[in-house]
């Protein structure tokens, strides 16, 4: 039994806290984590307090300084945290009585920890989520340098991981820019939701102090204090939509990361991953593996995971503040380290990729991939589409059996299939005529590809 | 064995497809919804193929003509889906044939399915997220009224469903007002992010005919031409972030729902749902069940799945497009015909709720729901807050044990536990002086509950 | 409004239900599936009415052959559903009373709907169930017919897709063969806990009629009644515990899938899919894409969401029944659906694989895959494992630098790298070799992998 | 840069691998937890080993000896963990070489680190699952207990959470304690599946060492050794089912807290909860939170996203081994720890619970909980179900309107209605009249629950 754990909120109880059920109940293990974001806080609040005229400016100056020593021995690890004190504020507004006496009990005027937890919880968020869009930023910034670089390698385009048409690296590098792009978006907005202010909605009704709610919201940089006090202290959506754009964006990486561990097969072949992000076996000497691909595609689960957890958590609690609550907290943690993790190892490995132009050119060379471009060459010549289709149908069937691609076949063979074709039909099926015949905006060609890097580093530069 | 699928694609195959097969492959049984946004982009890809000189005007106007021809058959029901076309666009594309010839065969050109289906479902997503934005709207309206109706009635507010402070019904109104403002603001951002123009992007790398794609970006509304052909037809994004945000306003519809059934209780029986919401028992006659509300609250199970469904569709996949995509659809209809059927529920059955104004007065009454306001009396006659607690806490003990309220007690009662305690104080006990004094921003206050509808409608008024 | 729909439970209302809600609420547009289990269901219930005494012999006779004509009826598409007539209960028992008058409405008697749909929905699993198990028995013959052929077929083993080590194609399948072992398993599992009656809990409580249990246990083919009446009408285990087991097996075929999609690719080229199971492209004429793995792969997402579906819809639910619980049975019906038209796809497609096995065996002998091998000859030689390992580490690093696999360097290329290597060490390097030496239960050795096939059909032929 | 990590596979490498990169791709941060289990099976296979004529006895014995001092050493806090090690099983056998030098490195041969973990895995969660069962148990215990006590307690049973019919609170308790034991069920049958042995499946493909599976199987407890060396390695179905099973448990979990909770509350006032389960708030003084089933409740969430977090972990990955794989520990060992947890609070809680006789009585007295004995009573007088139904819905909407329940009303009021109703009604009016007649097996009378209990206690016996 415990006996210390009901000095904040004792005194109708009969027996103290089970030991087993004071440790299962606390948070303090993982939302000391939190301690920058609580601290800040509440030195917004007695900063109020005092405008309010609920502290002194001695109060207010004993509390502000004992605070700042709090967060130095946390820093210097000289803090002791304590499960009995449930939660990193009780731990926090504890120390603080110790070392300054009374006053530090009249910090908690005019507010309750549903709408201090739900405060701390949003600065936190605001914190990662900047360093998550820069690191977006950073892998972007990679990209588009890369991308230039592979402006004119020619690769097979895929579409059902059957060879589909040429295309350049450097476009297939622009694709996953452009994934990046949506998820920064959809950060930014998350962002928005996240930056209102709880702190006033006290227990769940608001507070009967005198409390200026736009002192605070300005102290701590919020957009706005939030509108209806029971859905300040019951609103966990932003951490929902943070593992929602979090799992959107792990799943843009699982799709980079398959076509990693693809093209480091002996099969494919079309890249070299620098030893220094691979690892061995400790049985099979030769292998070399695309570890960090594979971690990042298996770390989606977690992510996806974590989304669903938050979604199970909300479902069916009534207002206004539950319990249930304190587990949004372990979910978002994770989500918001996995999602770091994976994005510093991806902005520190893409950019040192080498491309194996001979083999992604020899594989571009066969399995057809100038099909479309013959089709398309006769529907010029006057064929419509439909019908042109079947020709190359043909021909690739012919191939096939034959052991030749199209650019490989005599004129002669090639016109057995339909005597519209002429000596002329050979510049369409080289893989650069393929490549450079998509020049329009969102093509393939080379020169479209410099220009959506160009665009996408103008880009780049605005987000300063 | 199916003789006919192959026409559009047949020309390299030795046997036709298994009839099985095709059935389990086909998708016009559940794509033929987006008929209109198919045409629609048929007929601004053909206009467009006009003024790039790729087809004439009369081709041009034939195609149109037919397309809206086989739109009015559609509509009028003499339309015949066959799954052996496989989706909406061949079924299309061959009645277009049929009916004006060759020329149909034309409308292919510069396009593929791959960027036609990924355009359709923009279209269509885009026309339903108007519908849910209005439908959002139409149930805030009804909130907002019975919020400004129920100002004054007074509640017990709950926090882990005990009874923690009174609050006004209005206010525990608009804090649903409020879940459902961020609903409308996130499905505006997904909108954001729908509204861009695959077409153009081919197969997968572009196309070599001389496609104007701010053309039909115009056409058809779209804000801008997607940036890169790969990404264009592999990007399902729009479809996960359309099921992230109807989770969350569905887990937002739990809680209101949550709270609906405890409500209706015999235990709570704080309000009355008219019987045209509810329906009976075949076995026990004196039922009537808030059917309503429970579906709901079980609805938001399928809309969770199918966003689950939806991540883990999109986990690996290599670029570009691969048939697994074809699993979007479902998923996307049914979240959509939920969430709306759900909106429309609640706007027609929210309004016309009966608060049952003297049970929830009665509940406010017990549960020592003025605790919080007696410490803060305390406070204010100088008492630190921690040591307030600590007195009431322990009237509170006396008052179960007795078998009283707080405003029940008489001076001498209360006196036991600190003699600071005077005469006024029970102006502190009352509920109306409980309500009253939470009187600022976001506050449960009567006049911030008037204020709070203001600035609400307002708003409403603005989204036109 | 609905006028009729309350002819059921109205007695206490005073208006009818809402049209939408009506609608909204009503659930026969789905269970109606599930008329057949309905009818049995209620044949037995009368049955064992009659013999408690409830119904005399006739009212007995009058209401089965009733009921067998109402079957006869819609099996001939003569039964007319009505939406307001809310289910598949009251729309069979509302034809039932039509068709023999007053006896009839006796039927229900000593039940509710709350018993009668969970036992029609157990009856409908167990025989969903058992078509399943045949399915996956299917299938399995399948494979292990295609690996006794496959036993000597020599391919590249992967981990982290390098290539790892030598493996028999036979081997490989009957990995999938193993899978699917325990997939039967799961759903025989399953079955124990479907296969429990619910019938005679009534609405919760049990009734007041002298019914017998046992004997309606018994005409259903049920194991056992339940034991507890509230449990009973409110368990939904059965079918999450179904989904669960499905999506174990659905992740299964996405392996499998994911594994033919490769091997058909031309960077890989392991295998050939016949035309029949294969479709084109619109647009790029030489295209063959696997479609119906890719598909099943993509259907695992459907399932993985109704899985999640149904244990948010669960969450949180006080007992007994509530109206939640109307949702259980698309995800549940859409499960089932989903996963027999994977096993049927995959039962007709596998048996017909054709393997290739040049270019099996030409990448087997590409990358090393033999560097265990000489490892393993090391330490025979003496050296400790970690030593030796040490020194193939090397010789690969050489035989990636100078082009050359372990097979095709010359003794004194190897002996660089270690004396201890002689002659001999040739033996070991070949991939007949390899694989041969790994011979021990669970090992690929073609004579493991032909007794491992051997015990495979012995199994499945107990199954009968 | 991490120069050491290299050390048992880095012979082919030119470049260490990076700092970060080895960071993040370390395990032994957590799969430490298994350094028991890893322990166990290394001296299994030491033994095994020497049995084959691989290792001398002398040889055996040092490893033996040393594995002994190093879990001794890891026991006693004095085992420093490595992050360069990678993981759980090179820390160990790094230790193990420095302690016995190089016969140490001859522990690994034969096996490879795929089937190591898989092994080491396999024997965790067996143990952790028997501590379950034993906690299961214990839980059962408690409520076979309290519901014996309970048999005669009358309380309303609750459909859509209106009142229904009377139910024991004895029963309702039962339908717990048959969720129970489907559970208990559940992880037995996981705990099959989870007890194959993959030693001996090396890397994927087996060992060229004359290994005897069934001398490891046998000294490590498991059924029998894995059938298939490829799937043994890349099999992860155990966690997956784990965690389904836990999940179910976790939402048979949730709905008894939300019973809890919604008891507890002041409109329901069923029970009590000691003190010692409950926590109070900082900021309202009366406050009693039943935390432990509201956090119960809230850890649904993390089990259900774990569930998810590993399906989509598996999804699409083609055989063996991949490094995705090693994201299935923290997922489990997580939902293993949150099931213990919630098991233990429950199972010390819930016999502690003290039910609240008067109010339950009370409860059911009110919400017409016997209108459905009513009709019973009119059909025993001869008139159809469907009629009596009939004339008790219009004796409620009479007492709704006069504000009586049946039992309050007079005979003439009653034969308003019906003139069959005659003086004997009142009997089965009483709510100990309903619930008598509730006498089969799986009904709510008295007599059924004890015995009932009966049969739970003699079950319980058997369990061992």
């Amino acid at each position: 039994m415990s006996n210390t754990t009901n000095q904040q909120w004792g005194g109708r109880f009969n027996e103290p806290t089970d030991a087993f059920v004071a440790r299962f109940t606390a948070s303090v293990q993982f939302d000391q984590r939190m301690y920058k974001q609580d601290i800040r806080g509440s030195i917004a609040h007695a900063t109020m307090l005092e405008m309010a005229g609920v502290l002194t400016v001695e109060e207010r100056d004993l509390i502000v300084n004992g605070l700042n020593e709090i967060q130095s021995d946390i820093e210097a690890g000289n803090f002791e945290w304590s499960i009995e004190l449930e939660d990193v504020h009780m731990n926090i507004e504890a120390a603080l009585t110790k070392k300054i006496g009374i006053t530090g009990k009249k910090l908690h005027t005019g507010r309750s920890r549903n709408d201090q937890v739900a405060t701390d919880i949003r600065l936190f968020v605001r914190d990662e989520i900047d360093l998550i869009l820069a690191e977006i930023t950073r892998l972007q910034q990679g990209l588009a340098e890369l991308a230039e670089g592979e402006a004119d390698t020619i690769m097979p385009g895929f579409t059902h991981l059957q060879t589909a048409q040429p295309v350049t690296f450097g476009h297939h590098l622009m694709a996953w820019f452009e994934m990046l792009t949506r998820d920064y978006q959809r950060f930014e907005d998350v962002r928005k939701r996240v930056n209102v202010m709880p702190l006033g909605a006290a227990a769940l009704a608001g507070t009967t102090y005198p409390i200026q709610r736009h002192v605070t919201c300005e102290l701590l940089g919020f957009d706005a204090p939030a509108e209806n006090s029971l859905d300040a202290v019951s609103d966990r959506d932003f951490a929902i939509e943070f593992c929602a754009a979090s799992s959107i964006m792990m799943m843009h990486m699982t799709r980079m990361s398959e076509e990693l561990v693809l093209w480091t097969s002996a099969q494919f072949n079309f890249i070299n991953l620098p030893d220094r992000f691979c690892t061995g076996s400790s049985i099979m000497p030769q292998k070399k593996n695309p570890d960090v691909p594979e971690l990042v595609r298996g770390k989606s689960g977690r992510v996806y995971g974590h989304l669903f957890s938050l979604l199970t958590l909300m479902k069916s609690q009534p207002l206004a503040y539950n319990k249930d609550n304190q587990e949004d907290k372990e979910p978002l943690f994770d989500a918001i380290d996995t999602v770091k993790g994976c994005l510093r190892a991806f902005a520190d490995m893409v950019p040192a990729l080498e491309s194996r132009k001979e083999y992604m050119r020899e594989a571009a060379l066969r399995g057809f991939s100038t099909a479309t471009d013959l089709a398309d060459y006769l529907v010029r010549k006057g064929m419509p589409f439909r019908d042109a289709h079947e020709v190359v149908g043909k021909s690739v069937a012919y191939g096939i059996e034959s052991g030749k691609d199209l650019g490989e076949m005599t004129l002669n063979e090639l016109q057995q299939f339909s005597d519209t074709i002429s000596e002329d039909v050979f510049d369409v099926l080289t893989l650069e005529g393929s490549v450079a015949a998509r020049d329009h905006v969102g093509g393939t060609a080379p020169n479209q590809v410099r220009a959506a890097v160009t665009r996408a580093k103008a880009m780049l530069a605005k987000r300063g």
